[in-house]
């Protein structure tokens, strides 16, 4: 018997939210994922670029090397990632690089969001759908952003 | 006076070569990259998927982070990147935020490489060269699938 999925995913991207608000915190543009399988978060991050001095430093790759970590294997079709924000073309090639079961994403970027070069940049195992808790990741991008022209 | 270049982008090709020898050594697909400023490395990497377990350890994501440790910079359009085989469109959205002045690749990858995406993934400011000692790079990665299947 398949195990129960017990939250929302609603419940995991209020999560990956929390993240984005650390990164907030720490002056980094706030994005945030947490990758989880079944009912268990297995990978949490935020966007670590001006920290770590380092443009790969997305919360997507960090929270999909530490979910490879966390189970030992590159591939990783049976794990949800939650993002806050659409990823870039970057962590979408990691994305499919990772064969990642469902992909979830928050607000839409149409500047340097994957999706702009089209869909197929994924992997066509992962599932994808974007949207939620879009205005919950939009106001703390927005609140960043106001802050730096300050 | 800007400093003389003492060195061919063969040269640098060469020493990206001598990288995806070392992954090819290590049971990696063998993929080499070297990051360099003037007439000095000062970021070199192989392709360590296998050994790290992580799908985002491809050489050219290594290469950058090392690069922009070196330097204190997340920006580098000082830096010319030599990698032995073309770019994956995840590699291809680290040197676009990285904005890599030069990118040479070797070998065309016309199932994975970013070009066949768009030249858009890159940055407008990064100039691009292929075909470098591509015959080198082509032999040893058929070497290693070779060596795979038997």
């Amino acid at each position: 018997m398949d195990e129960l999925q017990l939250y929302s995913d609603e419940y995991w991207m209020q999560e990956a939210l929390k993240q984005a608000r650390i990164a907030f915190e720490e002056g980094e543009i706030p994005v945030g994922a947490v990758v989880v399988v079944k009912n268990r978060i297995i990978a949490k991050a935020y966007n670590q670029t001006e920290k770590l001095t380092d443009v790969t430093a997305h919360a997507e790759i960090l929270a999909i090397t530490a979910a490879s970590n966390a189970l030992g294997s590159k591939y990783l079709p049976e794990c949800r990632l939650y993002v806050t924000l659409e990823p870039c073309v970057m962590c979408a090639g990691a994305i499919y690089w990772a064969q990642l079961g469902e992909l979830h994403y928050g607000a839409a970027d149409p500047k340097r969001g994957f999706s702009r070069n089209g869909p197929d940049l994924l992997h066509p195992k992962t599932k994808v759908s974007n949207g939620l808790l879009q205005d919950n990741s939009r106001k703390l991008l927005q609140a960043f952003f106001n802050n730096l022209r300050n």
